[in-house]
């Protein structure tokens, strides 16, 4: 299945978000055919705040990095780095993946639709195979955080060209099913806690990022290890030293 | 306490091993008074397997990036990057951390004693207030893993001038004993399961480091944190968002 194709299959798409050579090793071992990014676990790991347009140099060394590895992959760039379409449609045409998320906020503030839609649009003239997965950042920064500006935004971002609609921060099954109902475009979401990928498809949804979670997931199972070691406790499961060397040998041997 | 009074206080001190600057935040707000670095967490990180001197200038950056945490730092130089003992000790005098591990093996097999003899006294002739501790590789290899070869090689490496001597591998309580009796310098071993700092304390160890297992939690956390998501499991604890941004901001801040 081409990575469009797993946008459209019986259950939505999970992708799985890394920030770095090992972590992605670690998910595509782990049998994800597709791995996404998580912004914030990659300006996090160069000691840089969430959201700041700190990720743009990194992020074309990962997706030059992440390449090798034989999964499709799509790229979290942020808000794209820029307000000026033709830069953000440059920056996207040197990138050697499958797919990008790009949201319609800037230092945590959402951006007029018009500009979002001409990023958009200036991406797909340049890059008509990329699957451009458009964030709609409303429930995200609860700001007009409701169901009709949302949707208006969608749709503009589809009219520009968008290949699916991302409404990162909805928890509200009615919400979902309203926001999948009318958006002419595979929904993505993050994860609801409770609801497998089995009922977020009944509700509507084609695809599930991780986003942050196994970043966070990760920096809370470091510090349960280290304190596990301090205070005398079970120490919790790692991943075997010989696996993780065996798999980043196999990555430099394939370079 | 300073760092070396840290290695002669009632418990063992336990070094908790970062690999970049979130890890070594999120370590240092649990609450640990210093700090280690994993070269395994470091190469792998960068997309490169363990031991083969790829952290050397990864590692110069690492310290840089820790030194305004606050806590006291050592560092993990592998073998010191150079069989020469001048360039070993250049390096270690361009760290700004207050230990280094070094070990006493390269490319998977041991060394000479007297060549990591001769670096240990290069590194304290330029850098004498340098907390120098010495890795004894026989158990961590399998390769001459005798008490008395660990011991013989233990006691050149105190001539040299080592602060302290660490022993990655050991696991037997007897011969744990038997060390650290032996070995005129504070004992420095890995996690043993099942055995608290206390019950290390009366072996005789003075410091616990975590080594990889920090790391290799977290790798683990990760895919499990993404499987969850894709299985319908209940997803696995994670550091919250808020948490983490606003450490990264105030250490972007006080830089």
């Amino acid at each position: 299945m081409t990575f469009r194709e797993l946008h459209y299959a019986d259950l939505p798409l999970v992708l799985p978000n890394a920030w770095d050579v090992a972590s992605a090793l670690a998910l595509r071992d782990a049998g994800f055919p597709a791995l996404g990014t998580t912004s914030f676990g990659v300006a996090a790991s160069h000691g840089v705040p969430d959201g700041g347009r700190s990720t743009r140099d990194d992020n074309v060394a990962l997706a030059a990095a992440l390449h090798p590895l034989g999964c499709y992959l799509s790229l979290d760039i942020e808000d794209g780095y820029s307000s000026d379409p033709d830069e953000v449609a440059d920056y996207v045409g040197r990138l050697p993946v499958d797919g990008i998320n790009i949201e319609d906020s800037t230092a945590e503030a959402l951006i007029e639709p018009e500009v979002h839609m001409a990023k958009i649009a200036a991406i797909k003239a340049q890059s008509p195979g990329m699957f451009v997965n458009a964030r709609v950042d409303t429930y995200w920064l609860g700001e007009r955080a409701e169901v009709g500006e949302t949707l208006a935004r969608a749709a503009r971002y589809v009219e520009a060209g968008a290949d699916g609609v991302f409404v990162p921060g909805v928890t509200e099954p009615d919400v979902v099913r309203a926001l999948a109902a009318a958006i002419d475009r595979p929904l993505n979401v993050l994860p609801i806690p409770g609801h497998s990928p089995a009922a977020l498809a009944e509700l509507g949804v084609r695809r599930v990022s991780c986003g942050s979670l196994p970043y966070r997931a990760a920096m809370h199972a470091a510090v349960r290890a280290a304190t596990a070691v301090r205070d005398g406790l079970t120490f919790p499961d790692a991943t075997p030293y010989a696996d993780m060397q065996a798999s980043l040998v196999g990555y430099t041997n394939d370079r």
